[in-house]
């Protein structure tokens, strides 16, 4: 029997949209090491955990063991505005690369915020509404975490204020006004509306700011604004729960097609995408019912999963947030000024970082010309002008893709593409003008930064 | 029984998809008056156009009878790559409304050109590369109609020369980029890379240009360079034909859910995406089958249908161009440069300004504050960041919507979302900083322009 053609992008129904989120660290045989409150350093409590973040996502974050949580009713309603997302099966690329591999791709792009990113947000703002808060805040540096948290405030007429790392408020102005758009306060960052803001600026006057500083601001101004939470768009337990609706459809939709990927791939910065990505195949790889490979791939510039340390270390620059125990390149390291887009933490989600450790993940890192490259031939052949960030994933896709092509194998992909690059063009034109280059910290600079990592125990 | 609620958003599948596009003029009884070649004012004949289009164009151009035409299946394919776009119920707009009309947009701006100017681009190209065209021209205003052209050219690998309005070249320099990353050559306009430039820089010096003058210097590029033709996003009646497949998806997914609309709204300024949206819904009327409300929304300070004659007059300001009878401001029109987007051609379809005139269709214009204070009451309870051209339509639904509310009449609106504002935001900005304003031509300043009109028979 002739199997039917698999259509270019496969949507799902409203009605096969998952109901539940997946919860990972059920099916984690070994849990990552707890949080640490940074005053006691004792592991964070419910309460510790209150005072930053609104009740039930405190509960999700310290949820390890139940498998499925529900969606309420009113955030798969958001949901609907922008999901299901396609899975596209990249045709014209495999054309283009004359592999013999199948390409599928998770588009996560087609909403206003350009990214994966709405998926949480929507989550952690719904929360707050239903319980009642009043003011949130939150940092960005690229500015799709502020984005889609904008957008989910502008509809549950929640006020936000966004601490955005200086320098890219001034690169990217009109990422600036999207969130002016939906009503958002955007305060470049470091500042003068907060104590640690104060003390950055003092100590290093006309710095462009950091991700880790702005989480300090962000946190501290949730912290003084009368019932005002803080949200966090990467990292967290929470967020890889919220983010693992991209797996499951790319499950569903899989199955439906008869398709099982040989090779799952993401970017990871913070690890918001890749986790939610990979978590219902992780799942089945942890209890023995699958086996996929995973990758996932950073910059050369901001490399903690292959050249940073599993540590305990600070979320944030001013050491007011829990410590996580990640792979990190210590949370006073500063990517390059040349690097574009996202993907500049310094950490790694707790989860994905204990899974890297025990071997269930593997761990690329790129360096920045070849990832516009790959970029470009994406975006010729495939239509979609792709975010910087999930051009990291393409590349590796590629790579992989052309090695099929050498071996022969007729392997499945399955990547991640989690935005478009419509606000990242001043990097596209550094590209396209042949002024873009590459920066790999020395290994004296990262072991300068280890040297600053706090010792626990 | 009750009825099964409509989802948010309506996906036809790829197999659903029109394999036709629909000819409009084949029910109309009374066709458009011919276009006319501007050397001898007598009717343009297929060879007269054979030396700027390509020959299947030209065909299709001049083909009044042929109902529906095929989509040959490399077209086909590549629409899948962003087709079919999504029918959406606007609940959310409805409740923030408060009103008992339904409404439905079809939302085109889920591809990189952020609008529904690929639909034809891709049509343009392909058909160029069949013939062996070796490279094509075109001009783009505020950039959509450039960026489609670009990706299509780069698909299909034929070399792009794009004549970009220079205000809009100097103002939106990200457009400028998104077409160069993919592949094409952006030229501001006017230049000193054609005659017709060389004389209006001389004439005027430090001019911005317009869209009129940067169609006569891609024009007269296309009949320099060797095998080139000449593309173009709107007016013409081949580029309601292929925009006739937005209308025909509606037509389809409406349907599927047994909804009638009663109002059809789009915005218009040359007519591709109006012309498109209302094609097959109109042919019912035209024929009897089913009767609609049809709505032009165009801006107050480009008011071509409502403020303009309906005369013969050339499409571009160097009068290279074949003349057609349409409604029009004169070809010598400038809209005032406060005016932001796109919308701001000085003439309209000649099939719509045909049904316009017999008085099947309406026309409202409106004020640019407005309009964008209806795009952010849309953004925010809907997601999309809409382009300021599409927010012309959502203007009128909102003011069709609130009639039903006064009235409790609860008809069924459906408009037409062609884009995003993604590549706008420095007009978003003016309009939350408060420094935008509206401009509304004078009727001495438009008789004066009528009065440059050309004077046929």
């Amino acid at each position: 029997m002739k199997k039917k053609p698999i259509p270019t992008k496969i949507y799902l129904t409203e009605d096969e949209m998952p109901k539940s989120w997946y919860n990972l660290r059920a099916d984690m045989k070994e849990k990552h090491e707890p949080f640490l409150n940074p005053a006691t350093l004792k592991e964070v409590t419910a309460e510790d955990l209150g005072h930053i973040f609104c009740d039930e996502l405190v509960k999700q974050e310290l949820d390890q063991t139940t498998r499925y949580i529900e969606i309420p009713e009113g955030i798969r309603d958001f949901y609907k505005m922008f999901r299901p997302s396609p899975l596209v099966r990249a045709y014209w690329l495999e054309k283009e690369l004359d592999t013999p591999a199948e390409i599928y791709y998770k588009f996560e792009g087609n909403n206003t915020s350009g990214s994966h990113k709405l998926n949480s947000a929507v989550a952690q703002v719904y929360y707050a509404k239903q319980q009642g808060i009043t003011h949130l805040t939150t940092e960005t540096g690229a500015g799709q975490w502020g984005t889609a948290l904008a957008m989910a405030c502008a509809f549950y007429k929640i006020p936000l204020d966004v601490y955005m790392v200086k320098v890219s408020s001034e690169q990217k102005p009109f990422r600036r006004e999207v969130m002016r758009t939906y009503g958002a306060n955007v305060i470049p960052s470091p500042s003068d509306t907060t104590t640690i803001g104060r003390k950055i600026l003092e100590e290093f006057p006309g710095t462009g700011g950091s991700l880790g500083c702005a989480i300090s601001e962000a946190v501290e101004c949730a912290m003084t604004v009368p019932n005002s939470r803080y949200v966090l768009g990467s990292v967290l337990d929470q967020v890889v729960l919220h983010q693992s609706i991209i797996g499951l459809e790319c499950q569903t939709a899989l199955k439906k097609y008869g398709v099982k990927p040989d090779i799952i791939i993401g970017c990871a910065g913070g690890g918001s995408n890749l986790g939610g990505l990979i978590a219902p195949f992780m799942g089945e790889k942890l209890t023995g019912k699958a086996d996929y490979r995973f990758i996932a791939v950073e910059p050369a510039s901001c490399p903690s999963l292959t050249r940073g340390v599993y540590r305990y270390d600070f979320c944030d620059t001013g050491k007011m947030t829990p410590l996580a125990k990640m792979y990190t390149l210590g949370s006073n390291f500063m990517p390059s000024s040349n690097h574009a887009g996202g993907l500049r933490y310094h950490g790694m989600s707790p989860i994905l970082s204990k899974l890297y450790h025990d071997g269930y993940m593997e761990a690329v890192s790129v360096e920045q010309t070849k990832v516009f490259e790959a970029a470009e031939r994406f975006a010729k052949c495939e239509g979609i002008l792709p975010a910087p960030e999930s051009s990291h994933a393409i590349k590796a896709t590629i790579d992989e893709a052309l090695k099929c092509k050498e071996s022969g194998e007729k392997k499945v992909i399955l990547f991640g593409l989690t935005g478009t690059g419509y606000f990242d063009l001043t990097a596209y034109k550094a590209y396209n003008d042949g002024t873009m280059s590459d920066y790999i910290p020395s290994d004296e600079e990262l072991k300068k930064s280890f040297d600053t990592l706090p010792v626990i125990e």
